[in-house]
């Protein structure tokens, strides 16, 4: 009578063949993708995590020694903390440029809002130009963009045309326009699943800034 | 005969007005987010952005001084070079536990898979017993808990009955549970719009790790 394996062992030997299939199809995809360039990025949608999402990319990019530049559109839309933080710790590694006058809703000057979206995209195009600045996170300039006070075919135009090959780009803000989307080579849109604003609790230190 | 305001000044006056509307209204609203309670925050979906944005929200715990604990359920998740920075240039404020033994994929083998998970929970309910780490990211649980290395109600009874009211903990990984969705106070899911490995382009320092 021959011994039949226990059942245990069966499941395990099931799961090992399984696990080695998946892994050999992923080795065989992962080994077409040899390419290197950088990347433009958009990082939208009305889901949180757009910012630390861009935050913690120019921290990995500070990490590898790579130079980073910030733009802030919008003020506020990074804390003063996180700018702070990265000046005070890597100062030879970020640049740091604030030209928004604050939340759109905060300002009732449209010159106002028109003028600093301008000197905004002025410094973006002088941080993108310079090829030893190896990140450049353009932050909330989808907002500029969307109310139109900015136009999306200059910003378009110009990273196609000007954009240093390996430079990242990344560019971050609700209602990205369909223009950069069909630009882009990786875009994530964050979905609101749960928010704990609707249950009356305010922006706490480490989640929202 | 009484002169009219010119076409661009009663553009800007209206602009005006309707964003000191919106203002008023968005003060009216903050002013009832008066709460402040540690979070569980489920990073979820199967978009680009739960990693950077966990890491982000651990960096900005660590600008403002919080201490932060990170559980690495599987290992690759986060780059080696993100916990060796965290460590070298933070390592009072940082602890840092890696649990897994690579990506599902990598492993055949069932039984040490499960060990993992149970060793990386374990680790991680010491981590959010101990009310000085103010931020503990749980770094990929969602594939242990999807894939029943670990049972989803053990992990929810916990954050219940133990987790100190003011500790945030961040869960990702895609597939989260609806138990846990059900739980949580913030919950976002990425969503893909465009990847680059679609068109050949690998992974990348300071985009994916």
């Amino acid at each position: 009578m021959t011994e039949t394996p226990p059942a245990k062992d069966e499941d395990a030997r099931r799961h090992a063949e399984k696990k080695a299939k998946i892994k050999a199809a992923r080795d065989r995809m992962m080994a077409t993708k040899t390419g290197e360039k950088g990347l433009v990025v958009v990082l939208t949608g009305p889901g949180k995590g757009k910012s630390s999402s861009a935050f913690g990319m120019v921290m990995r990019a500070i990490a590898h020694g790579m130079p980073v530049a910030v733009v802030q559109f919008i003020k506020g839309a990074m804390a003063t903390g996180e700018r702070d933080f990265l000046l005070t710790h890597f100062p030879d590694l970020c640049l740091f440029h604030t030209m928004g006058e604050g939340f759109t809703w905060e300002t009732q000057d449209l010159a106002r809002d028109k003028a600093a979206a301008r000197a905004g995209w002025e410094k973006a195009k002088e941080m993108i130009r310079d090829p030893s600045n190896r990140l450049v996170l353009l932050d909330e300039i989808n907002i500029a963009l969307r109310y139109d006070y900015l136009e999306v075919a200059e910003v378009v135009d110009f990273l196609l045309d000007e954009k240093p090959a390996m430079t990242h780009v990344i560019l971050t803000g609700r209602n990205a326009k369909p223009e950069l989307i069909a630009l882009a080579d990786l875009v994530t849109e964050m979905t609101v699943v749960k928010h704990p604003f609707r249950d009356g609790i305010k922006a706490q230190p480490g989640i929202e800034f």
